[in-house]
């Protein structure tokens, strides 16, 4: 079930507040309060209500929530509820580190396939993932992956996007800092952390 | 100087009208209007009008922005028109990823110091930076040094930003999955990828 009418920034914090509901639970926490949600991730508790509003709410106002059925609901909405299988193209620096990246299990992701172009990496294995030849990037809805991850350089991003749609990939995480052009079915998402960098000036004080 | 009431949103979209603008410029672009400017980044141009009102706007209506003004406007409320030095920490796959990153110079930063705590690491030299042991992590102030980046595994995140904020640093870029308790006058933005890649399926239509 697709949600209509919510905000995309909502959209954006939802994956946010599910961080903090799975780390209270690692706490052994069994209820918690937007109150307390807040103060945990450092954001408004008005916020989180309004957000959580796009949806009926959830809880009952005085008792908090009960953790472990808001986890259910959020991973519903954002259909992490079920594995979601991404292929990853380009096993450099960033690449491996993605592969490394501890946290993608506890959102139900899987990296279950990995891509570079260099002959030299292709059949290692990394992390439980065998590289394969970009040549191989293909019918990977026929291996159930639905999303691609392009930890490419910025002149191959493009061709590894096309690559990627013409797969059947329905989702795309760039991590090229260019924009890619896909069609309008497929969704993508950059991520350029000088984005982040370029936000952390304005915030110090001069001396 | 600091502008009061511009919300925290607007200051994240900033860094984002700066990367189109410096794209438009590279292509040889004198002007652009909000329109072209929002075509271009895919968001609205109501949106980019609002933000740039909170600085009593930018440009006359009818003949779009000059692209070369505009950029020193936002770059100087981001404080990115001075050169930014920051101190990065911890130089495994991704943290290479960090320092072979191409974008930092265009927006003013330079990482002016690299930290590892491997031996083996100390004293080689990445992308003419030369790695230092992880004792030497302090007078950072001294060094001109005012950012920090956090590129080590999640269990040494906290104490890396303790021995930071000890060194001088202002504002520090976390890539640490985890959360980081610095004292108020630190800036801290933390970058989990898996937030981004989390908000994928719930734009991807159920097959």
């Amino acid at each position: 079930m697709r949600y209509h009418r919510v905000p995309d920034e909502t959209i954006k914090r939802l994956p946010i507040y599910l961080r903090g509901l799975l780390l209270a639970a690692e706490e052994g926490r069994k209820r918690i309060s937007s109150q307390q949600l807040a103060e945990y991730l450092r954001l408004n508790p008005w916020q989180i209500r309004k957000d959580f509003s796009f949806f009926g709410g959830f809880g009952k106002r005085g008792v908090g929530y009960d953790i472990q059925q808001l986890t259910r609901q959020i991973k519903k909405i954002l259909r992490l509820d079920v594995v979601n299988r991404a292929a990853l193209v380009g096993i450099g620096n960033l690449g491996s580190a993605v592969l490394a990246y501890p946290g993608f299990g506890m959102y139900g992701f899987e990296i279950a396939a990995a891509f570079d172009s260099d002959p030299v990496k292709v059949g290692k294995e990394v992390n439980g993932v065998k590289i394969e030849g970009v040549s191989k990037l293909r019918r990977l809805k026929a291996r159930n992956i639905t999303l691609g991850i392009i930890a490419v350089p910025r002149q191959a991003a493009q061709e590894t996007a096309d690559a990627l749609v013409k797969a059947g990939v329905k989702g795309i995480l760039n991590f090229a800092p260019c924009h890619i052009t896909v069609p309008k079915r497929v969704k993508v998402i950059t991520i350029d952390f000088v984005m982040d960098l370029a936000r952390l000036p304005y915030y110090i004080p001069a001396s």
